[in-house]
C-alpha cells in the first residue's frame, strides 16, 4: 500500500525560489580578480539567476544539455550553478588546474554545447579552444578587455531576457550537474549528479554533525566550486539563508585571513593545504585579524595532520574532517566524538579527529576484505565500499569502469580502509599506494601523517620501492622546514615508539617541493616515477 | 536525460540499522507507570526492535497492514515505532486521549488488524474493544496483573523470533505509518504517510534551523508519540545517536523538571500548557532542578504566549516556536532570525517568537484571499495553503474531503493567516473562528493572546456570537488566576492601546475551565455551544 503524500520533486528550484524570497537581503560578497570586493544579495541573486535560465533557454538550450563553467569562486559563477540546472541544462564545472588537454578531452567527453569563462581565465580556455568547439562562449568580464573573437559578454546574454519566464518541468532524476574526476591513473571520468542527490546531499549536509550550516553563519568558500560541487556548499548556503562570502581567484593566507575578519566568517571550507598555509600566517602575527568565536573549518581533499589541528585549535578554529569523493556528491563521512565516549584525554581526541569520521545518515559503509566484509575491530585492513542515494551509479558514457562497482550494488572507493569499533571510519591508503613488505602491508598514510609531527618536517610523502628481500620497502620523501635537518636514524627514533620495526622508512630523500594533483592530493604516481631509479 | 546515482530508497530500515550500528551505547530512558526509571540503549532498541519485525511477520502481517499502538511514550512504544514499519506494516498511533467512540471508529476505518497497548491503557481499551474487532492484542506489561482473555503479552509475542531475519522490500512510496486529525468538526480523517515523507521530513527536521538535533543532545519528548508522530523527533534522535528520555505516562511539572535534572536534557519538546506547567514549577521552587545550559524547548500544538517565553527565558530554557499540521508530517515553519534582521529590540523579538515563523525548507507556503494570492505585506489575511514532499495528498480512504486540496494541488490548512515582508508566517485564526463584524474580520487569536496578558487572566478563548447590528461581535471567555478580579470596562482598556476601537470584546465571561482538543488546542465549537445563548 502506498502512502498518500504529495508527489513534490526534489529539485533545484526549490532552493532558488526559496533564496530568492525568504533571503533577499542576505550578502553574497565576492572577491573579484582585482581583489575589490563586490556585495550583492540572495535577492539580486534570484533575478540574475532566472535571466541566465531564460536566456540560456532562448540561445537554444534543450533539457539535458551541458553547459560547461571555467570560473574562480565568485557570484556569478554561483548564478550559473544555480542557472544551468534550473533551466534544465547539466551544470559542468571544468577544472581550471588541470592540463589543457585534459580539459579539452573532458569538454568533449561531456559534450559540452557551451562555456562560462571568466575573463582572466581565457588563457586556458586559448589553450585547449582548438581541441573541443563550444557553441557559444560566454564570459564573465571583470577587466576591461576587449573580448576575443567568437566570444560573447554574460551581461549580454543576460539582456536577452525579459524576466517573464517559468521554470521547464524538472523531474527529480533528471541530470543537474556533472564533475570529472581527477584520477591519478587513467581517463578523468564524468559523475552525473540528479537533482534529487543533490537535493538530498545538501538536506543531509546541512544536518548539526556534518557541516550544520545556519541562517546565521557567513560561509566563506575556499575550496573551489569546480570541486565537487564545491562540497555542496552553494546549495547549503541558499536554502538556509547563511552569507556567503566567495574569494575569487586569491586563497593565500593574507586575503583568506583578511576576509575572515572584515566579512565575520564564522564557517570556512578548503584542503589542508590551505589551513596550514593559515595557521603560518596566523602564528606570525598573532592579533592581527579578528577571527569570530567558535568558528569552524571543514577540511577534506586529504587528511588533516594532527599539528595542523594543534595549531588551529591555538588560535580559536575548530578544524572538522570530513571525507567524500567526487562520486559521492562528494560527502560520505564526518568527524564528531559520540555521547558514550564521555569526557577523552587530548590525545585520544586527536586520534578521533584525524580519522575520517562517522558515515553520514543515509551512507552506508563497509569494508571488503579478501576474506568478505571485514568486522568493525578497528584493525582489519579492506578496501571502503560505500551506498547511498547521492553516490554514484555509473559513471558517464561509461567505458569500462564497469569495476569501479561491485556486484551487489556498493561503489569501490578505491581506498583501504579500517573501521573501529565505534563506527569511526579511518583511510590507511590508496589500494595503488599500500606497501607490501615481507607479505605485510604497511599504511604509508600513518607514516606520512607521524613522519609530519617530526619539527624538521615540512611536508612528507611515503612510497613503496621495489625491494630485493622485502619485495617493497618505503621510503620517506621529506620536504624540510628553512634551516631545519633531519637523519634517517633520527627519524626512525622519533617514529620507533608509534610502529613496528618493520614498518619504519627503508630509506629518506630529500625534495624541495611534493607533486599534488589539482585537488591538492599527494601525487604518489609521479613520485614513484621520480625515484624509480632509487636504490637502498 | 536522467542523473547516473544509485537508486537508494528513503526507507526507515536505514536509521534503525544505523543506530543499531553507531549508536549501540547511547541510552533510552524511560519512565515506567510505577515512576521507576527505565534504561536501555540504541543497541538493545535494535535487537529487540528487528524481533519484533520479524515476530510480526510470523504472526501474519502483509505489507501494508496496519498495526495499531495505544501507548504512552517509552522505550517499548519507540520499538513499535520502527519495528512495525520495517516489516511492511503500517504504525497506525491511536489517540488514547480521544473518546472511545472515536478510537472504535479510527481503528475500524483504518481496518487496524493487531494492537499493541500498555497494560495501564487497557481501561481505555476495555471501552471500545466491543465496537473494533483486533485479530491480536499485545500487551505491554509493566504490572503484575494477569492478561485480560484474548490477549497476549507483547514479550512473549518477541520470544517467537528467531533473530535471523532481513527486511521485507519496501518502496520507498510505501505507506510507513498513519495517523488520524482530530478535527473540531467531522469524523476524524486519516493521513497516510510513506517511507520518503517521513525519512525526508526527518532529514530536514534536523536541520539547524529547524529542530537542530545533534549526537550530543538528551533529548526530553513530552509531546505524545501518538500526536503527528511524535512530531519525528523519535527518527531524529534514531539517526543522530541523540539520547532520548521518554516520560511515560508522567508529564506533570515536577515529573518533567525531575528528568530535566537526572537526566541532563538539552532539548525537550511538548505543547505550551506543558511549558505553562514546567514555568509555574520553576518560578515556585528556584534552584531546585538543575538546567542544562543553553537548552531548548521546541514548542508547537497552539501559539506561545510572550508572558511564558519571557518566562523560561529567566530559567534559562530557550522556547523556540514551530507550527505544524498531522497532514505535514508535521513540520511547516519554524521560527528564528535571520541574519539581515540584525540586532532587534527585546519587543521586537517576541513578536517574531510568537510569529509561526519561516517555512522550512521544501515546504511552500501561499496566502490564499478571496482575490487570489495575497502579498508577503503582513496585512493581507487569507487562508494559509502549504505544499511540500512532506505534505497530505489525501486522506484514507477519503470520502468528500477532496474540498482539503486546491485545484492546483496545494493543501488548504483552515488556518487564516499573514506573511511578513521577511518571509514569516503569521496565524491569524481558524477559517471557522474569524468574527465578522460589520463586514470586517476580527481576529480571535489576536485578541485571545492579548487578553491572557492581563495579570488577572489565566487563560482566554474569544469567539463569535451573533449580534443584531454587526452581525458578529468578539466574547472574551475567561479563567481568572485565584484570588484574581477583572471587569469588561477593565479589560477594553487594557487591550485599547493595541487593537482598532471595533475589535475590542463587547462581552466578558468568566468559566472554570476552557474546554480542549485532545491535542490541547480550544475548542471553540464546544465553546459557542455553550454560549449560543448568550445575549449581549
Amino acid at each position: 500500500m502506498q502512502g498518500l503524500m504529495m508527489n513534490y520533486p526534489l529539485t533545484l528550484p526549490h532552493i532558488l525560489e526559496r533564496a530568492g524570497k525568504l533571503f533577499p537581503k542576505i550578502e553574497i560578497v565576492s572577491r573579484l580578480p582585482d581583489k575589490k570586493i563586490h556585495r550583492t544579495n540572495y535577492g539580486e541573486f534570484y533575478k540574475r539567476t532566472r535571466l541566465f535560465s531564460e536566456a540560456l533557454q532562448k540561445a537554444g538550450l534543450k533539457p539535458g544539455d551541458r553547459v560547461a563553467t571555467l570560473c574562480w569562486n565568485h557570484y556569478r559563477h554561483l548564478e550559473a550553478y544555480f542557472g544551468i540546472p534550473c533551466a534544465g541544462g547539466v551544470l559542468h564545472t571544468l577544472n581550471l588546474r588541470l592540463h589543457a588537454d585534459d580539459i579539452a578531452y573532458i569538454a568533449s567527453h561531456a559534450e559540452d554545447r557551451f562555456l562560462v569563462v571568466d575573463d582572466v581565465l581565457l588563457p586556458v580556455y586559448e589553450q585547449f579552444k582548438g581541441k573541443h568547439k563550444f557553441e557559444r562562449v560566454f564570459v564573465i568580464r571583470s577587466e576591461g578587455k576587449p573580448l576575443p573573437a567568437g566570444c560573447e559578454d554574460y551581461e549580454d546574454l543576460l539582456k536577452t531576457a525579459s524576466g517573464k519566464w517559468d521554470y521547464p518541468k524538472i523531474d527529480e532524476n533528471d541530470a543537474l550537474g556533472m564533475c570529472y574526476t581527477s584520477g591519478t591513473t587513467g581517463k578523468p571520468k564524468g559523475v552525473l549528479y540528479s537533482h534529487r542527490a543533490i537535493v538530498l546531499h545538501t538536506l543531509c549536509g546541512g544536518l548539526v554533525d556534518n557541516n550544520g550550516i545556519c541562517h546565521n553563519d557567513s560561509l566563506l568558500l575556499i575550496v573551489p566550486m569546480f570541486h565537487a560541487n564545491g562540497w555542496a556548499l552553494p546549495f547549503i548556503c541558499a536554502m538556509v539563508g547563511s552569507k556567503l562570502v566567495l574569494p575569487g581567484p586569491h586563497v593565500d593566507p593574507e586575503s583568506v585571513l583578511q576576509l575572515f575578519d572584515s566579512e565575520r566568517v564564522t564557517f570556512s571550507a578548503g584542503v589542508p593545504t590551505v589551513w596550514q598555509g593559515v595557521l603560518e600566517a596566523l602564528d606570525k602575527n598573532p592579533g592581527k585579524w579578528r577571527i569570530e568565536k567558535g568558528a569552524r573549518l571543514a577540511c577534506g581533499g586529504s587528511a588533516p595532520p594532527e599539528a595542523l589541528m594543534r595549531g588551529l585549535d591555538r588560535h580559536g578554529l575548530y578544524l572538522k574532517h570530513l571525507w567524500g569523493m567526487t562520486e559521492l556528491s562528494p560527502l560520505g563521512t564526518a568527524g564528531y566524538f559520540k555521547q558514550n565516549l564521555g569526557e577523552l584525554p587530548d590525545e585520544k581526541r586527536y586520534a578521533i579527529r584525524k580519522t575520517q569520521g562517522l558515515p553520514i545518515p543515509y551512507v552506508d559503509c563497509r569494508i571488503w576484505s579478501d576474506t568478505g566484509e571485514a568486522p568493525w575491530d578497528g584493525k582489519t585492513m579492506g578496501e571502503l565500499q560505500v551506498r547511498g542515494p547521492w553516490v554514484a551509479g555509473n559513471y558517464f558514457k561509461d567505458e569500462g569502469e564497469g569495476d569501479k562497482w561491485t556486484k551487489d550494488g556498493w561503489f569501490r572507493t578505491g581506498d583501504v580502509a579500517v573501521i573501529d569499533e565505534e563506527g569511526y571510519v579511518k583511510l590507511t591508503d590508496r589500494t595503488k599506494d599500500l606497501i607490501k613488505s615481507g607479505g605485510e602491508w604497511i599504511s604509508s598514510v600513518d607514516l606520512e601523517n607521524a613522519i609530519m609531527g617530526h619539527p624538521a618536517v615540512r611536508e612528507a610523502a611515503v612510497i613503496a620501492i621495489p625491494h630485493p628481500k622485502w619485495d617493497e620497502r618505503p621510503l620517506a620523501v621529506v620536504v624540510k622546514k628553512d634551516g631545519a635537518d633531519v637523519t634517517l636514524d633520527e627519524l626512525k627514533q622519533f617514529l620507533a615508539p608509534k610502529f613496528a620495526k618493520w614498518w619504519l622508512p627503508e630509506g629518506l630523500a630529500f625534495v624541495p617541493e611534493i607533486p599534488h594533483t589539482s585537488t591538492g592530493k599527494i601525487q604518489k604516481l609521479k613520485l614513484r616515477e621520480q625515484f624509480q631509479n632509487w636504490k637502498w
